[in-house]
């Protein structure tokens, strides 16, 4: 019966039969060293026998092996063990040398990305590599686990839409057996429709956007975390997202936080109820300690991300930071955007900003109908009876709570929370404008 | 503080608050009732002051309301109690009659699926309906946990591809920036790929399919839960998607049994190795009872996979069944399928019927680079060199254990554990040739 990595400790003393990858072969001291991968991690073999030595001289990384051999303790191999007097059959053979070397995690240079990406597929056999989407994996599982606490319903809605929901040129559209569908830039109106039927729903999907630039924070295609709830209010939403950050970091860490020092990666530093500052404080803030004037500006700049969360994490305790008060005069808020009861220049919107970068926004929406569709036809130049609002609009026609969510970006959360710098690091096969393979 | 439906019965003798929308207005012996629901359900009040018995009359179904009241253990109401002296404010009022009724499973009449659909956003607020996905979602869930204990990592794989990946006509194009690319029709290449990284991979994917017809069978988006696991051969494929559907079929009658019944759902009958029959043996079981020759046909129709899963369930104890011994000269041999060692006019292959229908297909994968090339030159016409191939290749090339998986479809799955008779029932918003709304 085959062994796994981390099984191998468990059976010191035994022979055992372990299957995996060539992973790397060294000479250490006269002896000879390999190291044999499967899903769990590395084993580490000492061969010595000299015609398994001779049969090893041969073979390329990669090669998929099956060794037979003793297990003996040893603190200093991978696993506490390591595997003595093998004997080494091939199971599938490699006969060319490998692109680019896996063993180290020199491969991976975040300067020249292309070259990453063009030897995706043999790269991500590195085991850095793979706690980054080790790590990604268990941001959904978090994710899912706290929403379902919460008592949320998981969904899948389409992908493919009669029309663009939320307007806008970048939008990918298709041939549908001779009409014209577009690609979802987000689940944005069946997560709200939805409320009207679950209350609480999420959905972690694929979202689309035609965006004609290759930046460190865009991709055309992501996977975007969508969570709706309704009979709540402004503070319950950023609780529940504080809640979520909170959850991910600590459950990743607990999991990888070994793992993830080989990144140089820290543990976020987070407030249980994520502080919250203005945007009129944020611009104030960075205009002053920056000298230039950013009053009024509806929107914040990259680099004041940047720094307002450099900010809050000296002056507030929290990597994370929540901005309020957004303007409603403002092509930043949409149509299904709700204003502030008390003072309609506002909407009763966050951003989340995460080690410098959004990865979440979090307004809550216009429920009444008939502000809704005052609201869709002057700032959307849209009309109520459009097949692509009719649906959407019979939701609330029919009884919607107050309601909001978010929608969180699951690579740019896995990006930060490891620290890469790149949003496609944290993406297997990344999509941008220049990019659609591997 | 809101009480939620499951919780009331816990507050006996208390003044309580609930919100939720008005489902249902009856008059019984005189008496007012009326159903609340919220995300966990109904909760019945009875509303006996006069002023309050006025203020109902003019709401309209949906009406989003906050209910301040006295608990009273009552058997006959849903959650065994009952709201008494309820004091009624309209949170959200609702002017117009809904279009359907909710409170009725008659709403739900699947030879008229265009009504169920031109409705949905309303329809789906029957709890009947809600049963159908949160069977989906548990499915989802049981998929899940089941993959984490088998050891397999998730992942996200791009659905934008450069070129159709298996080839044929049922692919959609679109514009990416001046040049072509396709949605993808499976995760078929990606996961083979990352057999190599992680060893055993799932993904819970859209999948996109051209197919220009309308049926019960076919939808052109569609969610496909993709396995793939190396280090196996093709007992231990079956054993792992017979593990599946037991697991699934639990949790799902477990959590939502009783819901269930009112869709005469059965829970059903597995045996823990799902058997296997084989094609000649099907096709000669098929023509004998119905008087046809089906001998050398390289499929199964419609109506054979109706009849065999009839056949199992009779005479095997099972209501899912493998039809294994493909024919490896056949189109529905893929360039990536394995032909058997023994004998190669055989394919590794089993197609999963479960009470009717296909819900997988379960086939080795040629590993070896060498004969894969070959396969791929001659039964696709395919070029090696290709950037649509060049990636997948380097996979195998640099060493790809013996692995095999299945693309399942969550829909057919969630429709034949509850008994429904068109895929599309167990969509929340079905695609197909005609419909791209809501």
């Amino acid at each position: 019966m085959r062994i796994l990595a981390s099984e191998v400790k468990k059976h010191i003393g035994k022979e055992i039969l372990i299957q995996g990858w060539l992973h790397k072969k060294r000479l250490l001291g006269g002896l000879t060293f390999i190291n044999v991968r499967d899903r769990q991690g590395l084993v580490q073999v000492l061969v010595q026998d000299k015609d398994e030595v001779e049969k090893l001289r041969g073979l390329q990384i990669g090669t998929v092996l099956e060794i037979a051999g003793q297990v003996i303790e040893d603190e200093r191999a991978p696993g506490g063990a390591e595997i003595h007097d093998p004997k080494l059959t091939v199971l599938v053979p490699v006969v060319d040398e490998p692109p680019i070397e896996i063993d180290k995690q020199l491969s991976h240079k975040p300067d020249n990305l292309d070259t990453l990406f063009d030897n995706r597929v043999i790269g991500l056999r590195n085991l850095d590599e793979q706690t980054i989407f080790k790590t990604q994996a268990k941001v959904l599982e978090a994710t899912r686990a706290y929403l379902k606490e919460n008592d949320f319903t998981e969904m899948n809605t389409p992908k493919l839409l009669a029309e663009a929901t939320e307007g806008g040129a970048e939008v990918f559209t298709l041939d549908y057996f001779g009409k014209t569908a577009t690609l979802a830039q987000s689940a944005q109106f069946y997560k709200q429709m939805m409320v009207g039927v679950f209350e609480r729903v999420f959905e972690t999907n694929p979202t689309y956007r035609a965006e004609p630039s290759a930046t460190t924070r865009h991709m055309t295609e992501y996977i975007t975390i969508d969570v709706e709830l309704g009979f709540i209010e402004f503070d319950d939403l950023l609780a529940l997202a504080s809640g979520l950050l909170n959850r991910i970091t600590d459950d990743v860490y607990e999991t990888y936080g070994e793992q993830l020092k080989r990144w140089n990666a820290q543990k976020p530093i987070l407030t249980s109820e994520l502080p919250r500052i203005t945007m009129k404080e944020a611009h104030e803030l960075y205009g002053k300690a920056n000298k230039v004037d950013m009053s009024g500006e509806d929107d914040l700049t990259p680099d004041e991300e940047r720094w307002i969360c450099e900010y809050a994490k000296k002056n507030l305790g929290s990597e994370a930071v929540f901005i309020t008060e957004w303007p409603s005069n403002s092509k930043t808020f949409k149509f299904y955007h709700r204003k502030n009861a008390e003072n309609p220049e506002l909407a009763d919107r966050a951003d989340l900003l995460f080690r410098g970068i959004e990865i979440a926004t979090v307004p809550m929406r216009e429920h009444r109908y008939d502000v809704l569709v005052e609201q869709l036809k002057t700032l959307a130049g849209g009309n109520p009876d459009d097949p692509g609002f009719k649906h959407y609009l019979s939701a609330f026609k029919y009884g919607l709570p107050p309601h909001g969510g978010f929608g969180w970006g699951l690579e740019r959360t896995t990006e930060k929370l490891i620290g890469l710098n790149n949003i496609k690091e944290a993406t297997l096969f990344p999509r941008d404008l220049n990019r659609l393979a591997p």
